[in-house]
């Protein structure tokens, strides 16, 4: 029998090759959406991402068409990769050579400020430029794997953010002013990063080949915040996490 | 005696080159903001435009060090230029190839419909990047020359639009959460195309180094949409256009 794909609801996800995006993949291949993954190359120090963006949406792109290998289209898209040289602005220890990461803080020392690594309107930019390529292939929704609880620093990861930027987007588009507003999806919000993992887990993302360390190296730093929240979470989960560190 | 610039408001403006951000340089010059010009290269057709952007900086900058030749910073800061690639993403006559630019239209059939000349959330993607760059710079205002009289066909030229990108604003920003919004500065938004070459004349703009044709000739086609406000615009406003056309 032939699937009806006329009210398939088209879904760009936003994709860094992390953790948090890629389990946002898993979540919307889990309620059925046809995913259109989005990669923002931002001019980051760690390009060590990209080749896990590349391998967890061949990873998806092939597990998607082996599940429906009837000639339906697949659920999971190609990569659509942008550029944008966002060290040209600086003000970030991810994009400018003269800030150093931090290493070896825990928590409460990441949470006293905002964090050096924060990249100045990132998520902003990022979600402007997938309302961009949702209006051009006409999707529902973005997806975005923001997260307010373990990294409570960035002021756009916050729940009201996300919602004005919902608001905005509606005003902002073809669309939206036609009263067919997008959502804007962050399922991971509220979420522990063992909750993440745990979650992720159950649906089988492929945490072996995702990629979260801020230095850019082949093997995972273990000290920067990211590796730090990282590790703790697998801890926490109760799981271990397959990628090798130094 | 030297000046007090401690109070000194920043703003970065948004820069095409063309007739309208031209004029908006010469607003905030006139109410004695220090400008951080900033234009987005984004994969446009018209890179004769880049000509247009830096002759009209220059101009402003050497304008602006003539009045103030007494060591005090100039008021118009180097132009900084940041790179996107939206044909990525493609979907509008400016970016994408396999679309034509319209030509020989007259003001009613410009505004049946959203002009292919749209560019999928362009002034939300530059806003956002305008953001970055003044978190980075710690500006007070951005400022965009979006207008909403000659071209309504733009869902992010409206002022519903642009308020919804100061509330944005104020959640992404660190600046915001603390309390300090910046605010968006749209001063051409309600005004017509005579209007704002009027008032560009009274103050000086530079017109002759503008470009405004989506065509990327040596000499401005006269027919595109662009061309035919502008060429309107100036015989409405009883002056002459100071640039060459084919």
């Amino acid at each position: 029998m032939k699937k009806d794909t006329s009210k398939e609801v088209k879904a760009v996800v936003l994709t860094s090759g992390g953790l948090d995006s890629s389990t946002c993949i898993g979540m919307a291949i889990e309620e059925g959406r046809e995913i259109f993954p989005l990669s923002i190359e931002y001019g980051q120090k760690h390009l060590r991402e990209v080749k896990s963006i590349s391998d967890v949406v061949v990873h998806y792109r092939t597990k998607t068409r082996n599940i429906e290998p009837y000639g339906f289209r697949s659920q999971v898209n190609p990569l659509k990769k942008v550029k944008i040289d966002l060290r040209a602005i600086g003000g970030s220890a991810l994009t400018d050579d003269s800030i150093a990461v931090p290493e070896g803080r825990d928590e409460s020392e990441m949470s006293e400020s905002i964090p050096l690594t924060y990249v100045p309107a990132r998520n902003t930019i990022m979600l402007s430029i997938a309302l961009g390529y949702a209006e051009v292939i006409e999707a529902d929704e973005i997806w975005i794997g923001a997260n307010d609880v373990d990294y409570s620093g960035y002021p756009d990861c916050r729940p009201e953010f996300l919602e004005a930027y919902e608001t905005l987007a509606q005003l902002a588009t073809v669309r939206g002013i036609q009263g067919n507003p997008l959502k804007i999806r962050a399922p991971l919000l509220s979420l522990t990063k063992a909750e993440i993992i745990k979650k992720g887990n159950s649906i089988g993302v492929p945490y072996h080949l995702t990629w979260s360390c801020y230095n850019g190296a082949n093997k995972a730093c273990s000290v920067c915040d990211s590796c730090t929240l990282r590790l703790k979470g697998f801890k926490e989960a109760g799981s271990e996490d397959p990628i090798d560190y130094q």
